[in-house]
């Protein structure tokens, strides 16, 4: 397949925190070229005024949606809009022949039904099957020839990566997963809420979306499902702690006796062999959200707690980076083939 | 018992956070009179220089601690010191018959073999079978006529008040207790460290001492273990959060299928009826450390997650009261014949 | 005048944070009693569920305003509305004879042409003359037969206490004056803005109103003004700091050579001998916005930079508190023969 | 000039924040090799041990500094070390031909007797006349041959760039000039202090060196000086502000009444023409220190009080960027040829 030497992109969805993201890895991406930028309420406003960051670097306008112009200005398109409303404007992306790395979750989950369940009615049901789940650890052959991209949520991304080593080499016992997540307040988007206002949120910290409501619930499973063979079912708690960005997944499940952190440690080096985002720390070594400030990196780290016979799992990451616009442009570099981690080099702030 | 009309109290440890804490809740207290503060490394300085707060309020200077002098002049002394430090001293204290509130891990142990394991060698280990663990929600009699109190740790008390109701009525498996708990930065007091400097802590979240490190955990065991009336092994994961204060315990267990939230509430709520420091909400509200900052409550909840078959109970409390030294005068209050809650009845700042 | 016992009191605009800040210091006053907790928006909601610290300690639900009511039930009224809004419902209670200590800034500025030209038409003008402003250090004596208090803005405490004794002792040059005013974000209110929003204002800190377009502009011209016998006019510069409270006002002004900081301390001590509320720091020491934390107490200091001859003065409170709430308490103790600082004694939080 | 493809690096007191910020951006920089990590206290410890960002991105040992082993390895030499310590350094690096780009303040005071006067004893007086002032906007062409740079200190940058316009174009009262600055906490170092110990800064905001203390005061009046062609004083007040990165700068100066908002705006964008790294936003937008986190931008704006004839020029930077390590690269640029902005285009975090 040749390949453009620039690849073209358009963000759909440009003035949320993901399509912010998108626009800011974009720009300093070596062969990417800042084609489209879209979006819906704050279209006619200039690009600084909405996403001030870009005051001096950006100039130009937020643009309304023109599938056709998509189609002759850009070789790829990010969709960065929420569930449901991302449906139709893929569609209409991909009869254009565009390629998609969608965001949403509409995407994520094959089956159907269990999209229903969670999401309720789904608006592109025929292109479910063709979407490709874009963890690119997991999934790096079939990103290659993707036209249809379901970009990974954070929780999930900072879940599966931690724990999928363990349960591909059938060690711990799947019904005693415990997932415990913690997220600062960008991964709430920049929708205004009680529970995100400063005054409200610093200095507190609070689970939601307790007992099994969360939807990353489902896709978690689906991932994991996948790898161990047969369903997996998990309780799944995610918490809102007062910080911008980040992701720490703390996942607990039972091992047999002769289970070690060593052990683990060295799973999770072989299947992430080769996969420039992830990192695996030495056991005792447990991974800070801090650490990976700001880039595309996947932390993870092996505990075991001799006295219950419990691993601890953890995966840290910048939910708004590795949780979701930089892992899509990993993907968009896997399937533009280019090296998977292609402008997508920097490492954290410290501090 | 007679009673005097104000307990004079000393502050021994007065410099660090929890003994700024009981000065804090001392200076309101209708019935309570701070009678000596003394300190170690800072002794000589005055008190505002060394805890600006109070600039205006408390004159003088921090004491160098003289037990003959305590004995005089004080009704009741608060010994907030390291543990190993605390004990040589609470003996002494004791020697001259002042009733001690330790809030030192140094008595909260009743196993000595278990206080050695974790911590080493007791100085004290004689005055261990006479020391009440201060959780007065479940220790309330016996507090009443105590001379040695062990004032709990701040991650016990969130959890065991938290599950205890469920553990007394032998609704969960036991062997399935997961304990996720996070704490503001506070918990680990005023010594200076990295990972409690500002600029690595803020925007950072991590687990620490994870796999059965942390100290509290035999504490918890302790605890839960005698409701339980057999041994309890949990595995418990401490997080620090970047804010000041506030504890959020999250502690998972499987429970049978027909046990409801709406049935561990009710259990709550009749465990801690009359208890003015805990409060059950009613399922669906999850507890925001936020809502405890600066009283004395800790805000429990449950939830079920169906899925599952697992319960999540919640527990927040501001851990530099209710985990430390509210809970501290609380106890002192019931040693002294003074309602539980006085001087405690703040409500938390919000926001 | 006779007194009652007990202050029955009506909070109204109760569930915004000014109003939850005189529910948590009422709550906790020994001669005070909250009697009306009305609302406008929330009113029919349980008064824990719209101001959740309050979760098993304030039953029942935030009524509509009923004027007729709270004249029967109550002794006080305090109002906690916007600007604008409040004068009507003032008038109505003062019809009906109750005192009112009204938060807002609609009987702060005595000329009504200023506030015209700040906030618009004025809906009770009549009354204004016969309002006294509730700064309680400069109007003690007015305040204790005041039916109507005006109860002064956050930055104008805070930038008044500071600089107020080196205008009345005619030290400064009123022309040099320039307020660089910090504020944490509670002093935005509990409506929902981009700039309040966590994940915006975390790690962030702007300027504000710069160029003179803060309204608190005229209201500290006119306490200077009143002080200095002429009219004062300030560059007044106000920021917004990514910490929930507290405001930290700088205050640049030139002096004659022979001016110390010394001078400045004693003269800022003598002008509030006797003031519970203030405390002047001795040169040298900078106060800090977290040592007032949750307290009615303002610290000032004084500074002066001898290579410029021109002084800095310093003032910083908790916005909610003396900034608002407290300060409006201790107007009613005033008005209702109580000492000054009842039930406002509470030192910060440290930490 | 020939010019090397890569510039090979050495990093000298790279364990400390702007040592680490130096690693993060050489190792995305795309002519830029780092070629030495050099250390003092912790030599020997893998950098990733001391720097956790860079786990699994750079490997190796934090090395003992060796000149000799520098001048072979290495064509330039950032120094990030404190004051006093960098100078003997400075020298040996220079005595073996080694381009330095200084970070501390050794090099920047251009009179002797002032650095006499602010830090003490000079280590070598000889180097500070061919010492060339890094700020690039104002010393661009000097710096293209300068084989010892200073670069600028953080406070000074924001402020020097905020208001250099204006005094170069002599638009305002040099007399009247007063500088409120504010600093997140990093700016303090990696160096732990009650200060910036989370649980003592979170939530807290202060001035400090107060008065005309702080050592940046001169290298700001310096700069300015030579823009005015006369000596300038200052009033310069400094403030720890709860966050990580970013200094605000808040100017104030007194102007004639003709000056507006737009001919500052103009006469900035004339003079940082062609200036990569300055922004100047229009009139009645204020620069916000979160815009620039991460990058090595500055953003100013100019507003005028009319009310009292002043001028308010803001700075925004990230301190370790724009204010120290960036600015230190953004040298390095132009003394190898590049273009100025190289390495350095990254656009701030947002959120």
């Amino acid at each position: 397949m040749e390949q453009p030497s620039k690849v073209r992109c358009a963000v759909i969805g440009a003035t949320g925190y993901t399509g912010a993201e998108l626009l800011r890895l974009l720009h300093s991406h070596p062969r990417a070229e800042i084609a489209v930028v879209a979006g819906h309420g704050k279209a006619g406003q200039r690009i600084a005024q909405v996403l001030p960051s870009f005051h001096g670097t950006l100039q130009g306008d937020v643009a309304s949606l023109d599938v056709e112009a998509v189609a002759k200005s850009a070789d790829a398109a990010f969709c960065a809009l929420p569930h449901g409303a991302s449906a139709p404007i893929v569609r209409k992306l991909r009869d254009v022949g565009v390629p998609v790395f969608d965001l949403s979750a509409d995407f994520r989950l094959r089956d159907l039904s269990v999209y229903r369940e969670w999401y309720g009615e789904h608006h592109a049901p025929d292109l479910v099957p063709g979407a490709v789940y874009g963890l690119c650890e997991l999934e790096r052959e079939a990103l290659r020839k993707a036209d249809l991209v379901a970009v990974p949520g954070c929780y999930p991304t900072a879940t599966t990566l931690a724990i999928a080593p363990l349960v591909k080499a059938q060690l711990i016992d799947l019904d005693t997963l415990v997932v415990d997540a913690k997220s600062g307040a960008s991964g709430a988007g920049r929708g205004l809420t009680e529970s995100t206002h400063f005054a409200q949120l610093s200095e507190g910290l609070r689970a939601y979306k307790v007992g099994g409501l969360h939807r990353h619930t489902p896709e978690i499973e689906q991932s994991l499902g996948r790898l161990a063979g047969r369903p997996v079912t998990i309780t799944f708690t995610p918490h809102l702690v007062p910080m911008i960005r980040g992701i720490l997944s703390t996942v607990y499940a039972r091992v047999s006796a002769d289970v070690t952190a060593e052990r683990c440690t060295e799973l999770a080096r072989a299947l992430y062999e080769g996969s420039p985002s992830v990192t695996v720390l030495d056991p005792g070594i447990d991974p800070d959200t801090q650490w990976v400030r700001g880039s595309n990196r996947c932390f993870v780290s092996y505990t075991i707690d001799k006295r219950t016979r419990r691993v601890i799992a953890q995966g840290a990451i910048d939910n708004l980076v590795k949780g979701a616009s930089g892992q899509a442009i990993q993907c968009m570099n896997l399937r533009f083939g280019m090296p998977e981690g292609l402008g997508l080099e920097a490492v954290g702030l410290f501090p």
